[in-house]
């Protein structure tokens, strides 16, 4: 037992001494612990289950592609009907590290988040009543649910808790900045290394910081100079109803960013040097010069973490007492 | 090394004395061979990219769900701009053991199959050329695709050949029944036994027979009566233009019926028993008691194999050259 313990101190020490942390405006992510493993499972199953719409065709990840870096790769999402959504679709890995959800901030927690697309009638078109009617039909849930949660009857918080609790686990640790971050000079290129010192020096780390490298603050979109969209949303300014809110957004994280195009709330911008150039223009009021926004998005690309990797989860069926879906208005 | 062999000859005799094979009508299910992992993986990502759609968003597993028994549990899909597709979503599971593809078999092979909905205008709404585009503008699925096939330049070939041999890995063998075929008494119940006794002795077994347990041929839906349907689709009529097909469809298999819900080329009925009473009274001319629905439903079930499984492929990102997907009309 002795033994061990020694060599576990000496194989972190060796490992400590052969890369220091860097202290730097960004820290690394870690991997999720992941406490309990049945609810992680129910969650996976529910975030898959397009049984949580009206039409039995749109489920969480449907805009939130797991094979895609956890957004849809559109503009705006298409919910239900094919209608156009009114905002980009965040990524949502590494979401358990923001501050809030949304653009705008308005749910606190994923919990709440999971909720708002289920009944929202732009997206999922149900509501949360039918939601729990369709799972609480199905007796694989019903017991897993019941297993897991310790109640007698399914309510939509069980449905939204799993889901948030599987989201949690969705983190992408193990970017090449992440290793340099941790002390290893060889996980970027030079290159690499002068876009983010780039990327310190003209000031993007003023918003985009932390773990998350954004995430953490709602800040005005168009400092500088205004930003031109014919998208009406409004941000913040939507709920408090302030002036001082308008357009202020939260600061989304460049985690995986190469993955998450197109950018920006209204999806308008599809190349990572566009977004780049009119971050630093908009927000820091500077014109970068092409072989500097070069650098910046070489160093934007290390942030590509470990993908979520599971087996694609299987599905309890429906069966004879479950509510029919309802894709096409009845005719 | 004799020992060895003598040893593995001395359990596939035990094992074979302890379950001999039975001879019936329905053959058990074998798991697939892969002979080359690459093409499988390829075609694996193919099939889950949405890429191959003219919305970006809808991709073969939308309407073949593999977390869902490989269809979409919808009466008929959601194709482009939620078009209400004309029939329904057949099984992608054990595909490759029907004698042709769609319900009329305009596709000799799940390859010729594969094309269709991506350059359906009601399905995935794109063309081949456009397809082939996005996919040779993404450098890892051009390596992939060289690498595999020992090509210089990407087209639909490749793509649909590529999904096709991913599709031929999707059996799902070790379903209960297919225990029971291979001489396990205890694999089914005496009253799934009883059900799949009547199977037998009412006619099923005349259509619905074979490993995929239909599938082999093409049939007149409505012998004894005539199927009441809103649905125009006339089945091989439609591609001969005789008389004699109309109506004419290929038997779909009966393994995972359970996962497979709604039934028929219409989709129209969401409950097996349903679905069984319907078939006894319209193609053999037979009204069942109940009971006897209530065995030959509880036979069906039996027919439940295990699903594939595998992990959620991570799809190669878009990069600035990559054709931009066109969800919405343009304003």
């Amino acid at each position: 037992m002795k033994k061990l313990t020694v060599l576990a101190l000496s194989i972190s020490f060796s490992a400590a001494a052969m890369a220091a942390p860097r202290n730097e405006p960004i820290q690394p992510i870690e991997p999720a612990p992941v406490t309990d493993q049945a609810k992680v499972e129910l969650g996976k199953q529910l975030f898959f289950d397009p049984r949580l719409s009206k039409s039995g065709f749109i489920s969480c990840n449907s805009c939130h592609n797991l094979s895609m870096g956890g957004s849809d790769n559109l503009p705006t999402s298409i919910g239900h009907n094919w209608q156009e959504g009114p905002i980009n679709s965040p990524t949502v890995l590494n979401s358990s590290l923001n501050l809030a959800q949304f653009w705008d901030g308005r749910a606190g927690d994923l919990q709440e988040q999971a909720g708002g697309p289920i009944e929202n009638p732009m997206e999922m078109g149900f509501t949360h009543d039918l939601a729990v009617g369709v799972i609480a039909s199905i007796p694989q849930y019903v017991e897993s649910i019941k297993s897991v949660y310790k109640v007698d009857k399914v309510s939509i918080n069980e449905i939204t808790d799993a889901i948030a609790e599987f989201e949690k686990t969705l983190v992408t640790p193990n970017a090449r900045f992440d290793k340099w971050l941790k002390g290893d000079d060889k996980a970027i290129t030079a290159y690499e290394l002068e876009g983010y010192e780039l990327f310190k020096s003209v000031g993007c780390t003023a918003c985009h910081n932390g773990v998350n490298i954004g995430g953490n603050s709602f800040q005005k979109m168009g400092l500088y100079e205004e930003y031109v969209t014919n998208n009406p949303a409004e941000g913040v300014a939507g709920l408090s109803g302030e002036d001082a809110d308008r357009f202020k957004f939260k600061v989304p994280t460049l985690r995986n960013v190469e993955l998450t195009y197109p950018y920006f709330h209204d999806g308008a911008y599809w190349k990572l040097e566009e977004a780049v150039d009119v971050m630093a223009r908009l927000q820091l009021g500077r014109k970068l010069e092409k072989d500097e926004i070069g650098k910046i998005t070489a160093f934007l690309k290390t942030l590509t973490g470990e993908q979520p990797s599971f087996q694609l989860p299987m599905l309890p069926p429906s069966n004879n007492n479950t509510p029919i879906p309802v894709p096409f208005a009845k005719k």
